[in-house]
């Protein structure tokens, strides 16, 4: 049984805290917040667990192996190297840290130690994602043409973050995730429109390798909530929509191959041939998939295994989200991209 | 009655020539099309009409006052220019030239000539967006915030332009017609899977004064079909669902104030105000949007008016397809706009 | 070529009449209405055919094959009839005739003059109708549990039929074509809510051989239209929504097993094993399902063919109805049937 | 602060328990099943709370003001009696009782003893509900003309109860709820499509005074979920979808009114008039009813007061069952009903 911490218990740590409870290898040894309200609620759930205002004592407590961090961001690299330090394995919401140095600090510090240090990329652990990825790797979409997501919703502004690093975070994780394309440029365009906030609204495209395109379209301010990813292959597509209860994932078999001559009559058009074949939506169990995340965590520091979404894949997420901003503070002007799996 | 030549019937023209032949006010005289199989199905469709393979005809026949041009975007400008120095009133499919020292030229010789020159801007004449206009005109929605747009299918490709002089005109169009705001910058991404074929996917963000801004995502090889519109105000929201049988425009009372100081305890988040109220469907009666814009064409020639989708609007949209033409290459570069309503 | 006159120019009639003149191996040869108005919209539309105010003289002309009649239901069997015995092929509008009585006389009529008669029973000409049929005769839905639809609207009272007879015999036309199912007895609810204005919503259960059950829900006063039925079975079901723009027909490989013995510590429920595998959505192409529909009737024609929608459907369509009639009129007595297929 | 035990730990006695838990003004005292494996998830779940394998030592622990039972139907009656006659107040998961004998002589014996007995009618407490109810009373729906409602959805057979008593129970409950109209009759067919097991699909109407009909659609083996109701009234209507994540409560400015005289041309169809107006969704607070109803009934143990779903409530739904149990086995063969609230 690992014995994990979990350090902050404000919107997101509760679910860590719960799921750690609840996930098989995993033992919930202690909690910490400096809010006294927040000591409260964590006591009421957790009778017999530790409670207490810093996250110090955890560090030298030798039935905790691993914590998992769910403080603000601008918190994450100090509490998170500390950790390291004291010989403790890692988890870390996303994003991993507030700048790609202190990220690569981080990194570099797990890798002297041999700990795992592992970023909370949850969607990732979904069910749908996993299936996109099997969907892709054996084949099924063929080669890929464009990521086009839609992430949006009404509220939870923050306000140590934009939007971009709120939201955004989400799909470049699940990029990172599910293509094996190096990223070569960056271009971003964004507002703030309630004066004194962070951007409330994004729009990222990516250009990758072999010609793959990858766009985020984030938002805090909409009307409505959408969770919709199209993924575009040249044999088939996918349609990922998260809001739906069941039926998450479905694979169109469409494509267009074109005629090299057209028709003497059509002037205007070309005459490609579209394929308009059956749709597909697999099956996909249900199952929370913070829950398997954590097992997954508690799986990688029994075995000393790398996780799914380690310290390097962390990095690289806050390697566009830095290039990003960086774009979006000059209207769009795209950002090449120094080749990030080299570099970490 | 104003009789009416149309030229092109291909895929719009035979709408533009039913329309012609239902709107009131207006006779549909003439067609014309170089194409023996186009000829034969107008015939069928319109007997009694006369058909023709070239239009320079219709240029010199007295009992026809204006024409309609839904040929391909490249024989936009040598026809129009030809009919206006005719005498006659010209309506062209949008875009209005394929490029803007066309487009100003056409629209030059229209006020030399004191001729109606209109654009097809179709969207313009749907109840939804008429309906949309009176929304914002009226103070519903408040301060602009944003304008963002998902407008994409599967199939249609053309070959003499790209997704954004084809799907993109559409919104640029809807804007140009809601927003007083002048547009000062634009950035454009966007790509092409299909070799030898242009850009099937792009995605425009214009920045406009007050701090509105404007996304366009547009894609020909979507493997379905939205056509979604958001528009965030500060008092109210609005999303627009073309693909909604009925209920089209929806009017959604959200919104969101900042609270001075954060709470204590909430380290990380402070703590807006949402105001979430009720939706309101506005009920939009249902007439062709293509009907009701030929009888303003119509009217317009009969009683001498500037239509809503003047030349000079379709100019303006012509300039903001050729800026995002220059962004799109320079993979987001932001180009900024020349004041438009000054120069036009 | 098969000559055919159209009688009745209402709400129906010029559909019909449309898909005659685009119809393969047919060709419109007359239209028939008493309404100068009507007969005013036929000659525009469609220039060159004999418009007529009686429909007595397409029966003497020789150019005639067949006729299709779109009249208010009480005129059927009069019209219906009187061609038959002068020789001509029949096409009705649904339903058959007013009475199982007259239906079964045109159905006696037919046969004795070698004539084709069918009914307009037109959702069986559908791509989706065709394709669930192939799905239940090829085995994928397995045994037959259930068949329920909703078929609801807003508007469109009628004033010579009530609900039933205007939407459930659409359920009944389609029921007849899928299963080969008895029907053994019938209950069926309803009311009319208008005063002086027949049944407007009803609630129609048929108990066939086998155990199937089938549903219909119709509703004339709904506020939002659906078109959906749902069709159980013991390997998969079928989920067919007529709204949907192009996913119609789903298949859903989804069952139930029973444990002989439930568990010993679960006192309350057995534990079923639930099957809970792929959807899948066959592409279905489009055609309109009316003009598939006059191409048989042509076909049927020409090669003396009995067509899909036989007389003989219709008679055993209109029995249904009037049972279910009776029923209503006893709320919800049940009515049991003479065996249809025998007895026809 | 009222004492409370939950008798019963399956399927819904931990959400009894949970929400007992954080309900303002309850404690949750006690929670108590024969199931060794249940005890330990309740034990996990509410440690500090005592834990029983059978309910009669609650009866007799003068901390527990109160009891809620959640156990398997047929035992609802056994207990509930004993614990009215220990003086204990009772909160019986729905049905009330497996017969109105039972039912009456629980409500019988709660009146004696002056005790609050309360059914778990959970819809009751939803904000949709509650807002249907409001739209109602205050006259905005117009008279009402029909209540229909399709609860449909894949598994959760049970062994002791068919598909109406498990699920039909909720539409009963809501029109208890909402209607003031007296039910007059009931019709009711249904199929049992697995073998050994209960009915697992049933079609109730129920005539109510004044012209109302209510049909509810249950289904246990449909391949998808919905739960939705349309509520048809003479000013406007109502589409309540329970499925939706936030606009559940869709108002719908639809009417009909009919003209005397029809025209002259159009002999087929009279001409109604149909009002289509907006559509109006009010925003719902989102409170989960279960908290709610908790609430309600400690407020009503701690003022002596009756609650909204009270015995008499419980005991009007279960004549209801029973008398759509009599009807189903006799394919919907109408039951005429004696006044319920009379007899109550």
């Amino acid at each position: 049984m690992i014995g994990i911490g979990v350090i902050g218990y404000g919107y997101w740590g509760p679910n860590i805290a719960r799921c750690v409870a609840e996930a098989a290898g995993c033992t919930l040894k202690a909690i910490a917040d400096p809010s006294g309200a927040a000591q409260a609620r964590a006591a009421l759930r957790h009778p017999g667990v530790a409670i207490d205002d810093g996250w110090q004592r955890m560090l030298t407590d030798p039935s905790i192996d691993a914590v998992a961090i769910a403080t603000p961001t601008r918190l994450h690299y100090e509490i998170a190297l500390a950790a390291l330090m004291a010989g403790k394995h890692v988890l870390v919401e996303k994003p991993l840290a507030p700048t790609s140095r202190e990220a690569a600090r981080l990194v570099a510090e797990a890798a002297k130690r041999n700990l795992v240090l592992m970023v909370d990329h949850t969607f990732v652990y979904t069910g749908a994602v996993q299936k996109i990825r099997d969907l892709i790797d054996s084949g099924v979409t063929g080669d890929l043409f464009y990521y086009d997501s839609t992430r949006i919703n009404f509220g939870l502004f923050q306000d140590d973050v934009n939007v971009v690093w709120d939201l955004a975070v989400h799909d470049l994780a699940i990029l990172d995730f599910l293509l094996g394309a190096e990223p070569l440029a960056i271009s971003a365009n964004g507002a703030g429109h309630i004066k004194g906030s962070p951007e409330n609204l994004a729009h990222i495209t990516l250009y990758l390798e072999g010609g793959v395109t990858a766009h985020l379209n984030v938002n805090w301010l909409a009307p409505v909530k959408i969770r919709r990813t199209l993924i575009g292959g040249s044999r088939r597509m996918i349609v990922y929509d998260d809001m739906e209860p069941s039926e998450k994932v479905k694979v169109y078999d469409r494509g267009v191959e074109f005629h090299e001559r057209p028709s003497q009559e059509e002037i205007r058009r070309i005459l490609p041939a579209y394929r308009m074949g059956d749709v597909w939506t697999p099956h996909i169990p249900v199952k929370e998939a913070l829950i398997t995340e954590i097992e997954h965590f508690g799986h990688c520091v029994a075995n000393n295994q790398v996780p799914l979404t380690s310290g390097e894949s962390g990095l690289r997420v806050v390697r566009l989200l830095e290039a990003a901003s960086q774009s979006l503070a000059q209207r769009g002007h795209p950002i090449d991209l120094v080749p990030l799996k080299a570099a970490s």
